[in-house]
């Protein structure tokens, strides 16, 4: 029995990431349905928001899902309260300390999962009694840890550092990239890129459509001083570089980023002004589908590598 | 067959990587003697050094070897002299164009492979005649693309650029890594890490025992101005900090640098003032072991995770 599948109740041990401006209910009920967690990502909906999500989804599904929640949110007491509210299964947390909230989670049976982008992370958050470690590495979308460590390198040192599952995410869109993921070390993973730009993501089609054709070397880790992001280079990214080629305050810098770039970017594609958040395996990620099709392509590639394995043995 | 094996006449599709101040002759008989490719790293020495260096690896061993040649490195004349003179059989080029030597290194009868971080470069090369591809992931140790594409990213794309053998670099250090990566579609694996730590390499004992120390996140991609290389953070990383931090010029960068900084730090051991060149998987490799042990332990993790794999299918 995979550890992750018999936590989260779920038929695969994959989850779809919870992505600002793409993971909605709609998401989040392609994904459930077929097997993988479903995920609701919290950081871009306001309270009310939230609650209609959460509501449409338990209208029209009644499998295992979760709520993505980041931790430095400005109104996180209120989606707390509307989490217990819904009685939402599982809850993922990242950019925070797992010790601040995981125990009132927990007290109302839900499962926990933190992510984190180092082993030493890792284990703060199993001493904190999460229930499963997601993993990130430096190829990542949107925000990203400091300490640049690659998911080849991230997911041995996490999961000889804890004994909960470990999910890794960062780079995995393929079945073969979630079978070389199982092999350095994790009980499953979490796939964002290819999700963002399914059928049923919330982000816009001109947002998708360049996703479609990002190739190797189109993502950049920037931002570092304030918060490090993976986004698509683009005019708004040019202006990040004038202002470091101009030696721009971290202020400074937080002025230009301003508020409500990455709506604008992946919501409302504008790809001009907008921050393109996507993981570094966008080139790998070339068509727009529905989250079904992603799934069957996915545990098909999976159990082919699988297949393709026995005969790989070394005399 | 596999298509490294078969190419470079070894038993198991794995390259030493030929790193500065590292791999002499001893390190690379040690390791052809025992069923990969062996590789001496010229861009440390002078050509009358290298010569020495040949003429001791052609005393002690026959079998298939390869030199390490930066197409930068000042003498490169003497160097191409020396390496026809003493019939080198595989001579591995990095850090340059591919177009200008591999012609002249193939009409005497010289496997030619190239080192690169991108897909486009991949096929630059393939365009230039070599025989095989060295993609290197970010998470490489020493000088580095500036592509930052990890090596979970990068082996997919390359693969799928190419049709010549694809060799994966950069956080590879275990039998698992090795298996993963040839999951992603890479041929065979180069690994350096481990090999720069191992009893027959030329680094200083204190470097080595510096290594062994390592923990996650204590290598970084510096220096992107001049030539990006990963080094482990010591004092002389952290007057680079404070030259960023003072908005050091371009050439002031390159002055702070100064000469001879990585032999300091890997062959002098100068933790203190030297540049300790080393890959992210640093954090993995705990011991000093000959290369022998090191390549015993690989191919019996790479055949155990092999066993493991087949009990992975998804239903």
């Amino acid at each position: 029995m995979n550890p992750v599948t018999s936590l989260l109740g779920i038929k695969y041990p994959v989850i779809q990431a919870g992505m600002v401006w793409c993971s909605g209910w709609k998401l989040a009920r392609a994904c459930s349905e077929n097997g993988i967690l479903g995920v609701i990502g919290s950081g871009s909906m306001h309270p009310e928001v939230l609650d209609i999500h959460l509501k449409k989804y338990l209208t029209v599904c009644n499998k295992p899902f979760a709520v993505n929640l980041p931790l430095l949110y400005p109104e996180i007491g209120e989606h707390l309260e509307t989490i217990f509210k819904h009685k939402v299964p599982v809850v993922i947390t990242s950019a925070g300390s797992p010790s601040k909230y995981t125990d009132a989670l927990k007290s109302k049976d839900i499962k926990v999962i933190h992510v984190v982008s180092s082993a030493k992370f890792a284990v703060k958050a199993q001493n904190a009694g999460v229930d499963a470690i997601i993993c990130e590495g430096f190829e990542a979308g949107g925000h990203n840890g400091r300490e640049e460590t690659t998911t080849f390198c991230l997911i041995p040192e996490v999961r000889r550092a804890v004994n909960i599952p470990v999910i890794a995410a960062g780079g995995i869109a393929t079945g073969r990239g979630i079978l070389a993921a199982t092999i350095l070390g994790a009980d499953g993973v979490q796939i964002g890129t290819r999700f963002a730009i399914s059928t049923e993501s919330s982000a816009h089609k001109i947002f998708k459509d360049r996703v479609v054709e990002a190739k190797e070397g189109d993502t950049v880790l920037t931002l570092k001083e304030l918060a490090p992001v993976r986004l698509m280079k683009n005019p708004f990214y040019d202006q990040i570089v004038d202002g470091y080629k101009k030696g721009l305050l971290t202020e400074e810098l937080r002025e230009l980023l301003g508020k409500g770039r990455a709506k604008k970017g992946i919501f409302e594609g504008d790809l001009v002004e907008g921050e393109l958040e996507i993981g570094q395996v966008a080139s790998q990620v070339d068509k727009i589908e529905s989250s079904a099709d992603i799934i069957k392509d996915l545990i098909k590639e999976y159990n082919q590598a699988v297949s393709l394995t026995k005969h790989l043995s070394w005399t």
